[in-house]
């Protein structure tokens, strides 16, 4: 990101700065926008069809497992708190149509119904995902629950208090379901987790995703693989009572959808507006979308560039989200910042099982015609000899001939998943494997062997690489 | 690191490699050199004074401290299986001569006192460190000690066996020090540490040294600052029973001097081996000691290239001892590897509290004569919500006009200290501020904040940097 240039106003007349979605990239922008030109250069209207602004959604899975003690907690800023910097945010406010060339949007209330057109000299997509439904009879049936916003939390949360049968069907092994069977295990529900993959968290190579599988059986967890779901059967009053797959069919009181998020994209596509190959807007360095220069859009309804592949991905994360509103909002403000890309960094939890993951995976890779040598060790989160010091199992993907680092997996327990970040500052860096192994990184008992787990992967990568 | 070439013999004599000191750098050099040459092609001859081998210095505070158990934890591998690998290691024997010219060394058995010349084709001095010893009266009285070697931790263990009286003082308040501090406090004992600087760990500025420094204090350790140690006080037996300083005199029964380590190079000083302003040897990029074709030297008796500052620093860290060993073998062995240089990471833990820097401090940035921007911020570990959160405070330097990382020094709590690792890869890399804003860190609310207080800190450097 960078920022240059001034942020003062241009002719004096006062600009509307329109923003659509009052969730991380939106309100980051709304927010951006506002620290650098004041109310009475820049008015800032902020449609949000919800209920609620920046909230972390990462923190759904927390609060339903009684971690986090209450949805509030998880909202970083109210509405009041946005209005009182000056913005003015409507909520339960949809908009339903864009209308670039006449640079205005048509907003609607969505408890009334009245709607009106609404001009504007910038404006800002963050409209985010919409959850997967699978095209299913029973899909929305009641017990059937999404995880994506607060709403969902609390209608979910609700669900739990009244529903007297304790037994789940988890559809996803991705990181939202992965996190939500064991936040319904925390809440003494027997836990089946379908997926259509071989092994859980298909983020990691199947063959770091089998010690995620051995981790949730540890916990409990029934995981089955390989299946496709092929109805949810409903029972008497409509309400589920089991998950149908292609491998058994397995009753359930309570269905929670993990399969995932697609952009949501459908205002802008009835606008015109250029979409990628996976259905998010695509915007230049600016985050600005393509071929419009007073539209920006951020957060899980665009596209990004894999700056490790170079190609545009769909990465729907909150951190990603909060960057893009940085970027826009200095951008709409006036300034100018810039998103490179992303270099596919992902983390999460699973009991004490730390899982991080960065760069490509080994389909990645093939995917994009790299040919690569893959090494994968294991050592300790410390000194071997300190109390305390865990296995950690790190698998490293080079480039064969150059070297070039192409992503790593890990997974370990304490201490494990923020390893990553210094393979993913090497692959923005475009390091080899062997540079890595050179790499300054800190040394003390308590903290690590005094080679790296990541040093480690890098010297065996190295050796690989030469002997191709 | 790089390693290329082969490793097959060249004319088909057998060559000898002799290494000069038993710890990681000769230990790893002569293993590495093993791996790549059986015995047909090179012996390999090491010569070590003590009675150990491969042992992590790095663990002997927390050896004394308990929470390590037993001495041969700390030993990577013995003597023992040196041997059986291949290696004609030779304890308790001293060198006393190096002839580069002769290619030759003098060896002498520290028992017997009989000594004789060995002839070398290849040398590796891995002499390590000698601790700082005050020239002051006392200062080899009874019941004072240093923490070098493992004859040091075992003197100490037995004295504090021995030793009834219950009060330390700790000269040194560097991370050896503090370490000690701890340790001490474990055992029992009323603990006092005095140094002659402004706040202790004066790898950090003393604004952050001021955290430690209170640190310290919940921990019971008094901390005697800007005092200089004037004597050592004895009583009856000759033993310690004060320490003597500008500030005021500390009863003792026991002392421990941690006030750092210089290189040991007298024998390398007396070969007319080139050494550097702080008294290391000095190498080129493959640890090859300035021209001498056929001499390596690493670990703690070289100084090697800070490659943020451009000049050479003397930086004795168990973890570039067992990187120069690995380059050193690889060269020793037929191959080519190369040790770039450090950034200046360290890493240390006082009680529940983590410590790490990188790169330059203000003083180093003033002393190479870099004018540089500065920003302290605080930040979490976890997301605010998520239990456990802790605080963690990160200041980081950044260079005016360019926006350049310097430095970046982190005191928290738990993940705080390996988050340094960033930096230093961003170090390497020779990132700017403004670039680390974009970097794509892991996020997930157990293990970070949305936005990584390494990415909180570079955001706010960056701001700084354009306002200059």
């Amino acid at each position: 990101m960078g920022l240059n240039g001034d942020a003062r106003g241009g002719d004096g007349r006062t600009e509307r700065l329109v923003v659509i979605g009052g969730d991380a990239a939106g309100m980051s922008a709304a927010s951006r926008a506002r620290r650098l030109k004041g109310p009475g250069e820049l008015e800032i209207v902020a449609f949000e069809r919800g209920h609620f602004t920046s909230f972390s959604a990462c923190g759904i899975p927390y609060w339903v497992g009684g971690e986090v003690d209450g949805r509030d907690r998880l909202i970083a800023r109210t509405p009041e708190e946005h209005r009182q910097r000056g913005i003015d945010l409507r909520l339960r406010t949809e908009v339903t149509e864009i209308d670039p060339a006449g640079r205005r949007v048509h907003a609607r209330d969505v408890d009334s119904g009245s709607g009106s057109w609404m001009p504007y000299d910038k404006l800002v997509l963050a409209t985010g995902a919409r959850p997967v439904r699978p095209d299913l009879p029973g899909a929305d049936a009641p017990g059937v629950h999404g995880v994506q916003t607060l709403d969902d939390g609390q209608a979910l949360l609700d669900t739990l208090a009244r529903t007297r049968g304790r037994r789940a069907v988890v559809v996803g092994a991705g990181y939202i379901g992965v996190e939500m069977a064991e936040a319904l295990i925390h809440r003494g529900f027997g836990v089946t987790v379908v997926d259509r993959g071989s092994e859980p968290m298909p983020t990691l190579d199947p063959d770091m995703g089998r010690m995620v599988h051995r981790a949730m059986e540890g916990l409990g967890i029934t995981m089955v693989n390989d299946a496709e779901v092929t109805g949810i059967l409903t029972g008497p009053q409509g309400r589920v009572r089991a998950v149908a797959t292609t491998h058994a069919e397995y009753p359930a009181d309570l269905v929670i959808l993990g399969i995932g998020v697609r952009p949501e994209t459908s205002l802008a596509r009835e606008a015109g507006l250029p979409l990628g190959a996976h259905g998010g807007l695509l915007t230049d360095l600016a985050m600005r979308v393509r071929g419009h220069e007073n539209i920006w859009a951020g957060g899980d309804c665009v596209e990004v560039l894999n700056l490790v592949s170079g190609q545009e991905q769909y990465v729907p994360l909150g951190t990603h989200a909060n960057k893009h509103g940085q970027v826009i909002g200095t951008n709409a403000g006036g300034g100018y910042a810039t998103f490179p890309g992303v270099v596919g960094t992902a983390v999460s939890k699973v009991c004490d099982l730390e899982i991080a993951r960065t760069g490509l995976r080994e389909k990645d890779a093939r995917r994009v015609g790299l040919r690569y040598e893959t090494v994968t060790i294991e050592s300790t989160s410390r000194a071997g000899y300190y109390p305390g010091a865990s296995p950690m199992t790190v698998k490293m993907l080079a480039e064969r001939r150059t070297g070039r680092l192409l992503g790593v997996q890990i997974v370990g327990r304490e201490g494990a998943a923020k390893r990553v970040d210094v393979a993913a500052v090497a692959l923005t860096a475009g390091m080899t494997v062997e540079q890595m192994t050179a790499l300054d990184l800190g040394y003390a008992p308590p903290f690590s062997p005094v080679w790296d787990p990541v040093l480690v992967a890098a010297r065996k990568a190295a050796a690989r690489v030469r002997a191709s």
